[in-house]
């Protein structure tokens, strides 16, 4: 018998597992909030439930002999219960409890000497505001929350005492503002006995607005950075000793260092070009690492630039899709639509992979994309 | 809104369209008999009923706008009514009765000067015997019963005397037996206004063995061949007026002429490599056709080569997989198990794809899998 597997969360991830997994008629249960929820749409084992409270995920989890997630959210007391009783669970209680936490993820880091930024913990704003005040914080500086954040949510950048009203409340660390050349990323994967890297993946932003474009890979490195950051990843994931993906978020600064950013312990949105662009999808090679299968090969099949295709500015409510078809006359375009019923301005509703000969062209493919597709709500 | 498209029929060519539908958030529904059957599983609009049922399909069309189907013996009269409804049906109701009657479909090519062997129509086997008394028919010859056969059943060749017994029952046709060179399929797509086709495949037969072994695309043809193969395939479907997919196969013969064997109106095992090896999957295809949305690039991007996994000889029952685990090791083999419950002898249990430099290279890594991958019953 197929081990019956269970999926933290319903969302666009936990869909994309359930895709891949249907290739190999694996037994996938899901459990998250609502039916309306993207995985639901093709998930025949939908549980209804929070995976935030303690008896939704232990009952869920006590009917599945491997429990994974795709977000680090989720009520870990109840995974612990389910590890002691022999659930397999990947990644484990403590890789989550670890990485959900920013402090205890950079702690981390700074322990087993895996290279990140400087930065210091905090109870409140007020302890940020008394450590300028005595010198021991220095402008600029980075603030981030240390649980909950996440796509930039959590995150202040302050750069002078005007800022300080930017300041977020709760425990948080700061962290040096350092001179960034590229944001990059790098998956790992585990699977209890032997460890896959895919290539790096290069963030690519917009050159007037603060944004993420492009997700290109291959990245632009030097054989040496592109060794030195996966190197680097690997060994977060090795001494983590994460069952599962792992991906790592990186940053090259202006001297020609790789500093880690942080970790996610699960598929992640620097990989959504493996679906098409290499041998094996990072969906799929999730699902080899937790149930202990052989991994597949990391091999880029074709260069490629992933957008993510955001709800415009201004559009609430129910979804509309408008120039859909034009975008599937270009060659090398590859649409995936997560099926969220409500649009919200920014809202990831889905990504387009572009293959192509090399990232220029597939470049020039995805701004033809993101010209073409407008995601709206119904009522505009 | 989405249109609501019902697929008539569950088995594995219903699934794979599914999974394809699945990543532009397709609003796709399935009739079949039994929620055990391979689309159900990552179906959550099943409807249970008898696709060869009048009322059923009835009851099932009306409540979509669009239907299609993954199999020819459907009750073409259920969609003649919802056709005059005002429901969209491709392949339409007369494709599908020209086609599930292979007497009506040798006549259709006859009739439309497309290159297919000589022919005749027989209501039963003694009008055969008789046809041979007086000297109208002559050995060796194929007989092939007009609807029902598939997967090679329904087909008897008969070369002398001897073989009469084997003449098959009910309404049938009689071809010449010609010499084949090369079997070769070609898959077409219409949308209602453009046409594409995919390369044409070829199938491998074990050298002793009268059995197909393997399905490689690129075919070894000409380039004479392979545009001659591709043009008689489109000029089928056109003169048809096909909606959707055309399936051609295509018998080369040892005097280099190409002839059309049979062809099928929806995604057709000839052509699942295209899932990794195309730009375009042949089930993407399907439903770009169905929908009218532009078609997708037919470009291959990597040799490829087929495989069908069947039931091992001599198991029965529920189904058991047996070295699956070695087949993950080897790089650029893509597995895709059906879901079917029960094996049985033969029986089209899943396939892989296997990608890789060149054909040879492929059929070596194939030989792996069959060697590897054994699927059994599990009281085995």
């Amino acid at each position: 018998m197929q081990p019956k597997i269970g999926i933290l969360g319903g969302g666009q991830l936990g869909k994309m597992l359930l895709e891949a997994g249907s290739d190999w008629d694996l037994n996938l249960h899901v459990l998250d909030k609502s039916k309306d929820f993207p995985a639901a749409s093709i998930c025949t084992n939908f549980v209804v439930g929070d995976f935030t409270d303690f008896d939704d995920v232990v009952n869920f989890g006590r009917q599945m002999d491997i429990i994974t997630v795709e977000i680090e959210s989720i009520n870990v007391e109840a995974l612990e219960v389910l590890e002691n009783e022999g659930t397999e669970v990947y990644p484990s209680a403590q890789v989550i409890r670890t990485i959900r936490d920013k402090g205890l993820q950079k702690q981390f880091y700074r322990d087993h000497n895996l290279a990140t930024s400087d930065f210091t913990l905090y109870s409140n704003s007020d302890e940020i505001k008394s450590a300028i005040s005595n010198q021991t914080l220095e402008y600029p500086f980075v603030q981030k929350i240390r649980t909950g954040g996440y796509d930039g949510r959590g995150v202040a950048v302050i750069r002078s005492e005007e800022d300080l009203e930017k300041l977020l409340s709760g425990p948080s660390l700061t962290e040096d503002l350092v001179d960034i050349d590229k944001e990059i990323a790098v998956i790992v994967a585990g699977n209890g006995k032997d460890w896959t890297t895919f290539p790096p993946v290069e963030m690519l932003f917009h050159p007037t607005a603060n944004l993420v474009e492009f997700l290109a890979c291959p990245a632009e490195l030097s054989a040496a950075q592109t060794e030195e950051s996966q190197n680097l990843a690997l060994r977060v994931a090795q001494k983590l000793n994460v069952r599962g993906l792992l991906a790592v978020e990186l940053f090259l600064t202006n001297q020609g260092k790789i500093l880690i950013n942080e970790s996610a312990p699960r598929p992640h949105n620097s990989g959504h070009h493996t679906i098409e662009a290499a041998v094996t999808s990072q969906f799929q090679q999730h699902l080899r690492a937790v149930l202990g299968y052989p991994l597949g090969s990391t091999e880029m099949i074709n260069p490629a630039v992933m957008i993510n295709l955001l709800g415009e500015k201004d559009h609430h409510g129910l979804v509309k899709y408008v120039g859909l078809e034009n975008c599937l006359t270009i060659e090398g375009v590859y649409l995936h639509l997560y099926g969220k019923k409500e649009t919200r301005p920014f809202r990831k509703m889905g990504h387009a992979t572009i293959l192509a000969e090399n990232i220029e062209s597939a470049k020039q493919k995805a701004r033809r994309v993101k010209q073409d597709l407008k995601i709206v709500s119904q009522t505009s």
